[in-house]
């Protein structure tokens, strides 16, 4: 057998450790490691590390919105922002439409990933679980859609406890398991109302208005209800380790609970948004201070977070969409919320991770890669370096400084948060499923070169979880 | 000075020992300790210890219902069964009622009182806290009112959370502190529905529509919100350890946080809503098992829990208003919940508690009359046998072996569930103000003998609590 | 009956609360409260508070050394010392003497102590549990003495941990609990040996020689081993919160485990050992940090320190015993431990929590003398102001400002660490058994004017406490 | 080039998951993995599992006792069993001998181990830590010995906390880490004294001489002076769960401190010792109980066990070195402690961890080779399936039940404590370096094919540790 695609000498890091040797492909995938035979395309990666093509299971890529409107980051230009930083596979949001089948979003929405870049999936999320909503989401979830979004807060967004329990059940039901947005809906409301009252309105008071506290209740409250029946969850975006702490202890009592965080809880703070150009740094939940990136990364270590994924949100600073386009006057109420970082997040966590010595090599590939692709379902396919996954990889020249700004980011976006933050390490060269996606900065996988991918069910028979109480209420 | 009532040779238990002396009262206070001059009337006391009246500050007599209508149980008759059981004084409920000024209700609510034959002062209970509500609050809180209630949980008075927030606002700038009922409402809706659904509809799926977890959840929030605001709350009948561990956590981090539980977690348990009887043991939260109770001592032994009410409630078994009023299939949501328990408290605890050696008579004193007294401002009249103090006075002939049976009790309740629990240790003579209410079951208080206590402002000076987060939502 | 004594119009502190009275003292005792008949002898209190009597249950005075040698301080001086500053009774230590019987100090130590100004009793010091000296106990104990003082560190004083749980069935057996110094002896004597190599020699070092990690092994070491054999203990000189938080857990999981500091934990540091005369502020446990007194003050707050003594130890600055004795350039190791403070303990923690706001009136009494009385069996004679105790009583002016000098303090010892502290709130006159002991800082009690206090047995039977791993090993 | 074996259509077990293919093999190194080129040798894996060869980092195999005797269990003996179960790699232990120089006993050892028929290190046990013998340890470590093994019980082996602290520095100076025996020397003999004393002398009274509590707290200790020098420590042999809890708290504080359990904690009760054989179960730690079985699950499944490995000790049932040698009479402190489980490890952690349900099998590799080769420094060389490593593997019959006897065992002792239990799932083949080592229970590996494994020191550096109370006492 001939290889299509050989990446030789090089420093290959996986989810347990780190190796000296080649990589073979062969009809996109890695079916030879070690010393590997001859190929059609050979690779000298001499002096290059090679890890695993990032996954992103946050993503917001052209997300259908009422109206099936886009938004301002398509497939097409996150997908090039992705493959330029290092991210291979993403997945994105499906979200319920009002007066539309789920089906029917489905299908725009994988209409729309045609154009795609990199491989993808999606979460659904549910901002109205009705029956027929339900109902629909069986063979849905049996294509492969096998996890589910809900938010706690956002007014047209957030669930009651009730209809949280609804969507809990259905996932527990049909094999998914289930993202939470985990923030008080109505304290952030009702502190919302204060502020503005008291004409604190710039963005700075967008931290006053959702402290640690209402992201820790909500945390707490997301973990009993999904304990009550018994259904995994993923704490989305965790912004401090007072709310950390509680993913911990119910990790502890044997919960099925995982917990996620994004680089703007690591590197950016409330007081960025008390600059100038603040709006461009609010995000939800709020940045806390540097003092909290410090506890994250312990939390990080001690493996109570395991996913470092961007939460890419396409706002621009200016436009139509922008952040800007209340006026310059509006309150942080009105000013979108999200920050972008699908290109950014890779190089970011090499940096402050792996070079800074927080995090050892291995750590960094399963934190954005692995552990991603398992909890969600993409892997065997995707997330490492093994026999039989997708060869989705990157070659990093761990001795480059770069000095990030917004043309590196090559997405739609028209600023980034992280302008000016010098890293070490940048990828070179980035491979998807064996084709060459990216080298030296320029994309040169064409529009539509992503693919679907279809993920398995939760298996509830994990060795991980309790029955609280007795019984399981799913189960009545 | 003559006095006008001695009680001589008593074992004396106050809240910090006992000593072997008299009490000399006159004027209706507690003038002399030791030993005591002259008096009008003498009481030997010779074998009997004297604690301090009972103060029960969860107690709904004659609360107000919408229409104006009655509870079952009057001030006259709750009264009559709280001296026949060494009570004196109790808080009872006003309701706010839709379309009524609050002051309307708090004066129907006087004008009833009137017929007490105990002390008795109200908490408020806020429904739907409008901003006219609100503006009512501050002189009936100064009146003397310095409580506020809140319900989590039943759609006729459930807040959502930033209604919780308005009244916890609202109770820190008017010096008053917040009683929680902590159950998650959507959640004990949403499983009642599964329930009914599968025809599991008997008593005893009461408590299985409301487990721990939803209760412990709840409990969680309550104090995260109050933390964000800084305004101390007592979280109500706290049925379980791990709900009084999520209390415990919190005082620990020096939060303003108390808990209270009643006897019907240290005596009934689920199973007893198996009984043919079982709607008489229906209650919320639920009561648990055996294990519980003792792990519930364990709680008050630490002084995570540290009063003990009786959160009395006048439900009949059969009747009108009764349990059974929906009918012998009705399902548990149609069936009234509370279970009464104004006379039996005090006897149960000392003979669970003291007579059974878990508990030191001290310890009785303070959880059933003076950390209750304290805790809302009833001290320093209520609630000790101190100089100064009203001459609220209980006689226990520590001997003496009892059955209950809804007799004993007096209330106009038409069981008692703890009937046929045999207790040591028996109330022979009650005092209020100095006068001798209840001798040898016999109540001697005629209606309209009790008072209105007023209660001084909360002190947010109190050296305890902490400010969450840097700043203090509430001082927006 | 005719009064010997009567306090009137005073504020009245007891441990359960403030009353505004008259206090009624015949035959040394406190026999009326409230409105008290005529006296022999009449004391306006008007203006001022009155405590209890302090009890110092550690407290350094005439200690028998080998060769039966004095202490510096006397029971005269050390008394004159207490009762200028508001203390009546002390615990002080019977040390065994190698090659004497217990008996033998024991005459010794009562022998001095009949010069006594104050009230004591003794804690037996063990340092070598030998067959023949635990069999000198029982009877001992049946005395008064029913506690017991172990070092888990010193040279000359320390057991290992097999004599330890000898010292504590004996304790178990005989009645008595036991007080714990806790510090790992080994860690300590191999840090000195390192700081010593290095040149590291001066006061600061001694800080260094004995970190918080040494403190807390130790207290949990001998936690469990209480646990073990089931005998109640007290944690002498708690120094900083990490190790109250083991305390707390122990507590926690009811053990009979009880924790005491000292002022010098409240207000002195670490760095007061790097001024000149550094030596003077050198004591084990180490000072710590300012945030270390805040966090203490937070564990006094939360009840896990519930005992505030004074540790008072007799070591001269200069002089022949005196910490100066090794010469100038001695080693921190070579210098003597221990500060003063019998004298200093009431007005400083008076100043420090109750006009500071940390505490209120009650608690402060509950801490330097309700607490340590009752835990010691010095109840009910000793530590609150309560019929049929003793009339050891304080008239304190609240508002009386003061800074601390050497004078002030009236011991023996050359000085005083708090020396230029400024206190509000003072001493004004001490009475002890109703006896006028000191007026305007000038003490009246004469040498030889106090009593030794016998003290009834420990009861095991209190509700506390569990049994660990199902088999109590002191009853094997 | 051309494989000198290559075992095909496996499913090939890693520390990170799991693919179906094949291994290349050459020069005794794992150089190719997935479809790998033509072989020497070919091997058919279908329907077979390939794990890496088990590593057993805790193993007493040959030690030189004073007087350079051998244990019963010979480096050939014992690798024989540890072929036959599937096992690769172990390490043993050199034990200093009073009045030998370490480097003597290191050489004795190493000329015995000659005759291994696996490959082996040595953790070096010190016993007594002088300043020649630690003087002599940097050299020895450099060569690739990086773990000391210390004993906190013992009357031959124990240290006490300074020497221990000694240990620590020395190992921390050289790049070793410390592996601990942790139970409380004093509290086991006093209590052996206490029950022997008593006529409690049965094998099962070995069990209530260490009760969990003496475990916990030399845990606990082990763990205080460790974080006071910053060096790196496992928990040996981890019996139950709230052991594991402390460890649990050390973790979540950030100090570099692991736990290790063995399959008696697994699979053995402390009930087992009261049977007629029930010497053949005396281990230290004591096994425990069957609801402390699950517990430890929990805590391997929680992470904070994360090594199991065997505790194999060559304590025959009978003979001269018998068990039974002291006659059957003898008390329990009399009769050797330790099991032999070399053999029977990896079958047993297979069956009752992955077969039933509480492991996964990348789980089951991590614990049983990854992770003790990672900690100890055997990694990368050995404990996956990775390029580069050494082709040390085990092919599985998933379905194979067999029921364990002694002669399965294959080692020199006279029984095995797991006689009788079943198990699903059995090694037929394992490979070290790629030479056939087993076929079906049948040894192939001479004498002597074992090789020593050098280890490189331990990276203080690792992302892991915290440094306590401002200064590390080790670098004073």
């Amino acid at each position: 057998m001939k290889l299509d695609l050989a990446i030789r000498n090089a420093q290959v890091a996986t989810s347990s450790g780190v190796f000296s040797g080649d990589i073979g492909i062969f009809s996109g995938q890695i079916v030879q490691l070690g010393i590997v035979g001859p190929a059609a395309t050979e690779v000298d990666a001499t002096g290059l590390i090679v890890t695993p093509g990032g996954v992103d299971t946050h993503c917001h890529l052209d997300e259908v919105m009422p109206g099936l409107t886009h938004e301002a980051e398509s497939f097409d230009t996150g997908g090039r922002s992705a493959l330029a930083g290092g991210t291979t596979s993403a997945i994105s949001f499906i979200r319920q439409i009002p007066d539309h089948d789920m089906a029917d979003v489905v299908a725009e929405s994988m209409r729309r990933a045609l154009r795609s870049r990199i491989d993808y999936s999606f979460h659904m999320t549910i901002t109205d679980p009705t029956p027929e909503i339900l109902a629909e989401l069986p063979p849905l979830v049996a294509k492969g859609m096998r996890s589910l979004k809900v938010f706690l807060t956002y007014d047209i967004s957030r669930l009651d406890d009730g209809a949280f329990l609804d969507v809990l059940v259905a996932a527990r039901k049909s094999g998914a398991m289930v993202a939470v947005h985990c923030e008080n809906y109505h304290a952030i409301g009702w502190l919302t109302e204060k502020l503005l009252a008291a004409g604190l309105t710039t963005p700075k008071y967008h931290s006053w208005s959702r402290p640690k506290v209402v992201e820790r209740e909500a945390t707490y409250r997301a973990i009993c209800l999904a304990e009550l029946v018994d259904t995994p969850i993923q704490i989305f975006h965790v912004s401090c380790a007072e709310v950390a702490e509680e993913i911990a202890r119910a990790q502890a009592r044997g919960l099925k609970v995982w917990g996620e965080t994004c680089p703007q809880y690591l590197l950016l703070t409330e007081d960025d948004m008390d600059r100038p150009d603040g709006a461009g740094f609010m995000c939800s939940p709020s940045p806390r201070t540097k003092a909290d990136h410090e506890e994250m990364w312990d939390m990080i270590r001690r493996g109570v977070i395991d996913v470092i994924s961007s939460d890419h949100s396409a706002s621009n600073l200016t436009g139509v969409h922008g952040k800007d386009a209340a006026g310059p006057d509006a309150s942080f109420r009105d000013i979108p919320n999200g920050v972008p970082g699908v290109g950014a997040r890779m190089p970011l966590v090499f940096s402050e991770g792996v070079i800074k010595g927080r995090i050892t090599l291995d750590h960094f590939v399963r934190l954005t890669a692995t552990n991603p692709a398992k909890l969600y379902g993409l892997a065997p396919k995707k997330g490492d370096i093994v026999i039989g996954a997708d060869a989705d990889l990157v070659l990093w020249d761990p001795t480059r400084e770069v000095v990030l700004d917004n043309t590196l980011m090559q997405h739609a976006v028209d600023y980034t948060p992280y302008d000016g933050i010098k890293v070490t390490g940048w990828p070179v060269a980035t491979y998807l499923r064996g084709v060459r996606a990216m080298q030296d900065n320029n994309v040169l996988m064409p529009e539509g070169g992503g693919q679907f991918v279809p993920r398995a069910p939760y298996s509830l028979a994990a060795p991980r979880g309790i029955v609280p109480n007795g019984f399981v209420a799913a189960d009545i």
